[in-house]
């Protein structure tokens, strides 16, 4: 069974995640969309508001990545260089886009109209399309496999909702936890063991401590249903031959 | 005044945070540790746990920064493969280091003794050093610049603790933060003026949208205090020429 994988990169540009400022939502967010779309996120990297850094990560990932997201940077203000970054690494101009000004010119035509920094939210590389932006005007850009997006989280969520079902992927990845009040140590020769006995599924291990007390979580991921189900069923048997009482669905 | 400036690099392993399961908290952490040892944190890659992947990652970043931290992968379980992809991007071995083993025999005395699965978190690449680890029995590695840390983000915390005064840095880069109730197109012009006005700081325009309205925070960065007091106050003062109380320390 060779399936096709699909896969996605995701380009985070941004100094206020960098800098510690800002804690980062997208990268969970972009996850779990790519996940329904059966596309799974390979690698992320986070760049600074510099252009040479965003060129190099941009190319890097696009060519050995069936899809490729950038996130932040598409404002008006002087430290929103996404647009021109990209550009450059895609070796084209950037110009405006006509649907995008008719879109901004509406946006603010009771707020003030369109000045010439709301107008840089209308600059494309040349031959894009634009991604659907309910949440404010800017709309996102697509060009090729290369998707620009908001960085504030709840407009990336708008854009990536007006991509659901546009994108071709493969079998989604579906997932089942298992968790237990066990240290992991305790029963990782039984985890690897069941991880070896099936192939095609994994299984992470994600310990924690609560309560004053010792868990783990651990989640079976395949596109198999029936094998999940089955890698449950082992895992369910180890950890109850260890004396330990499994709860499914974790805790 | 062109003073150096020390630059780290972050390599987040983990299919946990690739598959949407787990929101990461060490980047911000690691970021807002670093600012105060005077070391800015340049560029992070999230990868998974593949040895590939991981090898790639280390290698690109460890010579072009100077320092490297990896978090995540270093506990007992068979998808903790952190220390061996290290081991083969610095081209050594991996030993189990006397120490890290007599931590975890003391560690482990009252909690069943130290089996094969717990003996793994004592392995590390040759020539490495430990750091101390108070929350949990396995400690953290350091390898010339490299820095192996837990993912779990309280243990990566005790480490950085550990850490803490012992890392050549620079100068701090110091920050100040203006907010108002005003959409960053209104004022973009005027925000890159100040820039472009004070060599040796950046500012950064972060929008959002709260209790129906626009706003924005304006980030002031630079190592010189005297700086950044003079560049809020050219804020404060453009703000009010555009018709909008700016609000000190941010909203």
């Amino acid at each position: 069974m060779s399936e096709r994988i699909w896969t996605a990169a995701l380009v985070v540009i941004g100094d206020e995640i960098l800098s510690g400022r800002t804690q980062d939502k997208n990268v969970a967010q972009l996850a779990s969309w790519l996940n329904v779309q059966g596309i799974r996120l390979a690698e992320v990297r986070v760049v600074p508001d510099v252009q040479d850094a965003i060129v190099e990560a941009v190319n890097a990932l696009r060519v050995r990545n069936d899809y490729l997201f950038t996130t932040g940077g598409i404002g008006p203000t002087h430290d929103d260089i996404t647009v021109d970054a990209i550009a450059v690494a895609l070796g084209v101009s950037v110009v405006v886009h006509p649907q995008a000004r008719a879109v901004l010119e509406r946006h603010y035509e009771t707020r003030g109209g369109l000045t010439d920094a709301r107008l840089r939210m209308a600059r494309v590389p040349e031959g894009a399309d634009l991604i659907a932006n309910r949440m404010s005007g800017a709309p996102g850009i697509r060009w090729g496999n290369v998707f620009i997006l908001a960085g504030v989280p709840h407009i990336t969520a708008g854009m990536l909702d007006a991509l659901t079902g546009t994108l071709e992927g493969g079998l989604p990845v579906l997932s089942r936890t298992v968790g237990a009040w066990v240290a992991e140590s305790e029963i990782a020769e039984m985890l690897g063991e069941t991880e070896r006995a099936h192939p095609g599924v994994s299984i992470g291990s994600y310990p924690f401590f609560r309560e004053g007390k010792t868990g783990a979580n651990f989640v079976v991921r395949a596109t198999d249903a029936a094998l999940v189900d089955r890698v449950v069923e082992a895992l369910l048997g180890g950890l109850r031959a260890a004396g330990r009482e499994p709860i499914e669905g974790g805790i």
